[in-house]
């Protein structure tokens, strides 16, 4: 079964144990509890798409290790066209629910990022990581799963390395090493669809050196594995998830978890690094290649929705979409702009030796800082259009539009281009989406964009370019780095 | 007695009549109850900084009418020292409470802004609302009152003029004239500080022509009047105020209300316009010129606040402040951009007839432009700085942090460059600051820039300058607008 | 001889009929004249890459016709790769000679443009462009000519279409057809490299409708023939082309023409397309694809330059790159997005019946309205790193350096981190790429960046984002574009 | 004879001994030599405007020594009417000339610096400097002279101090103390307005301390004096001024200098510091302030001259100014901010003890952050409206305009919404003033953004505003900079 539907998927999700807490409660069934059964459901509504007609090429590809048909997140990404079909998965995803979907992203990044760097360490070492990486990603394929991918760690004092923390467990890592397998111990923490997953896939938050190898762990474990406890965070104005009307869409959602690990046995065969330090760099820059090439697409999905719910804050106040066009142009230029970007990495990535396809890391991290930058331009113009109502949501709750004294004469004052109600909708979809849960976090998610400049820095070839200026301009004298800069 | 304390102040909102509504229910005291208490309480730290040494100057001066010491907001502005007077009151304002203070605002700026109008039209028509506006004056500062302005109207269709709408309501009117006063009905929305204000008064939204006269209507009325019903709206993340912990600052906060007229009653004294519709553009015009030129200083004053959270977050991640010292400059210099521009309209304002002293309405409008724009940059950088923690709150609510069984290790793993608890904190007031309550609605509070743009369309001599270059590059040709313009 | 060196195309040059003024006088030799030698240098220098072992790749590639080794601007573009090969090239050239290469671009496009358009005409009107097109092709392959493109016409005034301006001639027209050919009189303007060309390759501006089909003419001419006179625009500070000395690098340069048609004869073979006005958009959306794709690629080498003629600067100053680490991370990042945002409308690109290949017109378009902004960030960040001195070429001339009283005192007067000569030099390139002769002109060059915007309106699906956001607020009312739209 | 019309003062130049070269040649008459007489000609302008009822408010006022009526140019500025009268004859003269006028700038702003630093120094010193300044003061302001100011010296390396140069001349120096006076020595370069002002005044370019005190030499000298050799800077496309025709506007023009002392003999009495290093950080410190709140209003007029190009372009285009509304409406805001900004500082300035009055710092090089930044979008927005004829003056040179055989066609080519000449002309202008010889080089002229950043950061209360922000929050705990920041 490499399909499945979206209520076999739930059905998998009801059998686990309950280890996740929002407010202090530990929540029974995801699958209908309020604070997490809108991303499951969004999860549930890509698993649906296998079997539509139309949508099935997106949301499915044929597997490069069984020939299967699948989810496209239970296969790995072997040329470009995977690429861009991450891409097209995620934008489609985000016009959808409005907002990120983590259970079908990060997870299955990792694990193409994975076998590349496993498959140099057996090479190099003589260890077996890459057959279980094989051997997992056929269970996943043929379980159909859901995964999330942990690799922010808690990180204490920044200017300490993992080892040098006063408290060991501020990044995961390898408490005991057993003949069976290993035990971890640590926090993961601001974990995207920890709620929506079967499994949790695991890797180093960053390169590590030989004296932080026992942090240099990565593996897979079932969310309700012995030893973990799951505890959602608070998004903006998430309460209003747990109400009924209208104060918030009910369609996407996202959560994000701090997951605490404490003696976590995970047994060898789901263990695909154990102290191999020096892989650590390349898994994370492979995985950040991936990431930030298709994140330009999730963003446009979500610009997508913002133009659409623009428009309608238009209409609804009474105005045409033509009074705001240049705006509506700009709005959707800085989405393709993300989009096409993340495109261009695709297109000059690389095939690995064994077989991955990684975008161009450059074109990659330019995109993610450009990520982190137009889509706040977006939502400005998005509240710029919409008016005083949508731009902090302000309007009375809900509750009071249904007070038996006053509430017929609230929604009554709403009223403009349409009902109020209606545009009611309309102004809290542009709240949720500019200052309210649909925000995805892109602008530290996947890394900062201070990270992306760095990586700008390193491969951007500056002397050569001083060089060949220097040639245009004719000049013939040495023309080096003073020794002591000034600043 | 004109000056208060705070503790006074506080004691005059006891007294009034339960008329506010939030979430469904009344509010019985909005010194106590946690939707309203913390705006109140800002307001009252206005009222004590009058016997603050060091701070009076800021939030006192000397009346134009009576010559007495009195709270800034309840006297006139005659000259340039009070509009800068108004600007530094309000940078220290969001200073103190990191957000909008709606009860020392907008009632102060229309009372000035009818000042002259009240005078030209009882000198054109005959008519003694001057009078009874300077008796007002007097009440209000003899009183100390604090006063909400209300403006906005719920405007309906907006392709429709007020008269023309289908619900008479849409904008607030005059529906009776008596002989000793009038009856007024409909709504006025978004209002600020209504919760925390003795009295409301009110203008037409904008200028209207003749068919409208009956919604030319501008006057005071105490907020728990007879007829009045006030009903808060919703805020991003506005349940915080309601708990407690950290999951809100608990200094500053906002109220905006839509507040329904329903056959109230305004006695001859406090009506100061009724039906002269020529005067309407005046009002509004003023009010603006006013309004605009101080709210750079407003939002300054938020973005100080914003440098500081910034340098605190990056300090509790472990970061020193020069990590970032390129964008904190950035912040500073968009504060300082909104702030000086505002003083440039008022170093160009003008003095009127009547004593009443009118910042340049091209800079003013021109600032509200940029009001609408640098706070989001300065917003984005801040979340910048601050990291992934405080982008979207990322972080479990305070009841899992005192959770029995979790809540200790949640603490623990935020631990960085301070203990946990420090860290959340400072996240969450980054937070709030840049997607949550402390959000002040810049773009479109006060009218929205396009209305700006306007003006400075309106007040811009491009056929001046046309004239001018055509002058500089030697032309001597016509060079007129051709007769039918092509897109 | 499909491939040509740099002299062998020098020689074919040297050949042609004068035809070419620029300052009043006749060009007797585009290959030594100093207004024009510069940019055939920089032609001649792509000939010569064909027999370089590692620019050979870029420079050339495998004729779609016969199968051979050609240069590259002498085959078509019949795949994603080709499109690449396009930006490479181009990128690689602007790094070479610090600006645009007319003779090796526009042409090139134009043929490629034209190959479906006269494939689809033949098709369906029994015409026999497209053989003639093929023959053409197979001409300028066996060749290896450069070619200029020649499409924006004189346009007169721009509210009346080309049949109803009072000046015929305003746009390019069929005056006379003949059994063996047509008679082509009228303006093209502002072509690029057209002194460094074989022949002159021409297509509508627009496209054009049944009343405008004489002005629906395509061919291509030797740039000498009959009729033709060229006259060079004049660029800023071009003089200094014409000078000894440091005033100007002498390594780049552009030209652009006004071409007067005056009763042009082209014979039948030339000629593809006279009259069909039907594949006239066609033609020009296909051309605006490609060109706008790889435009991107064009700044970005000149981005490149200007990099390192910062860095050049700064340590010519005496300064370390490193001051400047921030503003050399945002030129980067400029430039990769214009590059990798091309990369991304290639990659979405669609292949012809015919066989060509073109870029997705959405991501092409919204890279244009890029490249008429991101480049003039660069050009500011490029400025301030060099200082004042850099900013408008502030010191005196080459000439007064070597004057004999005071030269040697001056050139003193300018030694900082390196000796004055070296510095003057680095100093006039940046004003040379800045406000100088190297300027390409990316703004209109190619179309005007509000046309994109025309074709990003005209691409996107705002009804379909409208009512995906319906769908997420839950809205099910009705919500159209009002009526009468209010401004 | 405190007023002179212009005629007079050209006639005072007429008198002086030449001394200034540009292109290797000497000029003999600065009022009539093409290179020069532009700018003394838009000086005279500014001369005669004295005598111009509208104008005369502008350009002169009450002096505050003598109390006559005199340019304001050879006042000193003792009030906040006197900044703003300094801004308002900038824009003035700006919206005369297009451009720069050096003149009448910054020696002048050099004066009241001077004024209360020497104040100061005599007080505590025991000097008489500020009497000698009074003296010189009452000889401008006798002899209505125009004043040139030079403050930057050549520099060399910037890591080293001025004493530690190879070149001891790198910056201007006392190289020898008579009882009668100072022999200096030196280079200050691109100096504006030498070749139009009477009389050349110094100041050090920066603060220094006592081992440099040989270079804290301030002081006035006439132009011509002996020892002073000046060569003028080349600016973009200048070579035009020296034609006939209209590729260049015959309007305004600015001219920037080298300046060579050779052993400069200045009495003592024209000399007002001669080593006390104390008060040079004062003196600069002074002068940036005033030059950076008045130089927003500089280039908010050269950009009322785009704007006014860019509606002759669009017209001369065929186009109506509406099409381009919201690109003219974000230029005019633009100007507004610099213009606006700069008013703000000069509101928020202080009194000194000697009587002058100077803006506030922190807003001033606020100002100067964005006068490095707006006009360049600025320029963007004129050459986006303005078409590709005018982004780099793509036309050819006048002198093929004027061709006997192929000249009245190219003139017909242009032909568009009005005649080929006027659109000529009117996009010569659009050249001149983006990317020509009307760039006015404000990103460095009176020193560059980055050190006005410096001067934001200095000022800034950033811990201030950290405690505020930490008490908003609700944080109790130390947060301090960490000891070892990581970057």
């Amino acid at each position: 079964m490499t399909l499945k539907t979206g209520e076999q998927y739930k059905e998998s999700l009801r059998k686990m144990r309950p280890n996740i807490y929002k407010f202090g409660e530990l929540i029974e069934d995801v699958t209908s509890h309020p604070a997490t059964r809108l991303h499951v459901e969004s999860v549930a509504h890509s698993y649906d798409m296998a079997f539509d007609e139309k949508k099935a090429p997106i949301y499915t590809t044929t597997s490069f290790l069984t020939g299967k048909k699948a989810h496209r997140w239970n296969t790995l990404m072997t040329s470009v066209e995977d690429l861009v079909g991450n891409s097209e998965m995620k934008r489609d995803q985000y016009r959808w629910s409005g907002t990120c979907q983590g259970a079908t992203c990060a997870g299955w990044t990792i694990l193409t990022a994975l076998w590349d760097a496993t498959y140099k360490c057996d090479k190099e070492n003589g260890t077996n990581y890459h057959e279980r990486l094989k051997n997992y990603m056929l269970h996943v394929e043929e379980n159909a799963l859901a995964l999330s991918g942990a690799i922010t760690d808690a990180k204490g004092n920044r200017a300490l390395k993992p080892s040098q923390q006063p408290n060991p467990d501020h990044y995961l890592r390898i408490k005991e090493r057993r003949s069976d397998g290993v035990v971890i111990n640590g926090y993961k923490i601001q974990i995207c669809g920890v709620a929506a997953c079967n499994e949790i896939v695991f890797i180093p938050t960053s390169g590590f050196g030989a004296e932080d190898a026992d942090y240099c762990v990565a593996g897979a474990v079932p969310r309700d594995a012995q030893g973990i406890t799951i505890v959602e965070t608070r998004r903006p104005s998430d309460e209003r998830d747990l109400e009924e009307g209208w104060d918030a869409p009910k369609v996407g959602n996202i959560t994000q978890a701090f997951i605490i690990f404490e003696d976590v046995f995970v047994p060898n065969e789901r263990i695909f690094l154990a102290g191999e330090f020096k892989y650590t760099g390349k898994i994370i820059g492979d995985f950040a290649a991936i990431y930030r090439a298709a994140i330009g697409a999730c963003v446009a999905g979500q610009g997508d929705v913002m133009i659409g719910a623009a428009i309608n804050m238009a209409r609804a106040n009474g105005l045409s979409q033509k009074v705001f066009q240049d705006k509506l142009n700009e709005m959707a230029i800085n989405n393709e702009i993300t989009y096409g970007l993340g495109l261009g990495a695709m297109l000059k990535g690389k095939k690995t030796e064994s077989g991955t396809f990684i975008p161009n890391p450059l074109l990659a991290h330019t995109n993610k800082t450009q990520v982190a930058r137009l889509p706040y331009q977006t939502k400005v113009m998005c509240q710029d259009i919409s008016g005083g109502i949508a731009e902090t949501g302000c309007m009375p709750p809900y509750v009071d539009f249904r007070h038996p004294e006053y509430g017929k004469k609230l929604l009554e004052s709403l009223a403009a281009g349409t009902d109020g109600e209606t545009r009611a909708r309309a102004a809290r979809l542009v709240e949720w989406l500019t200052v309210g849960g649909g925000i995805p976090g892109c602008m530290h998610g996947g890394g900062s964009p201070d990270g992306a400049k760095l990586v700008v820095k390193a491969m951007t070839p500056w002397e050569e370019f001083a060089k060949e200026a220097k040639r245009i301009a004719g000049i013939t004298a040495e023309l080096a780095e003073p020794a002591a800069p000034k600043k």
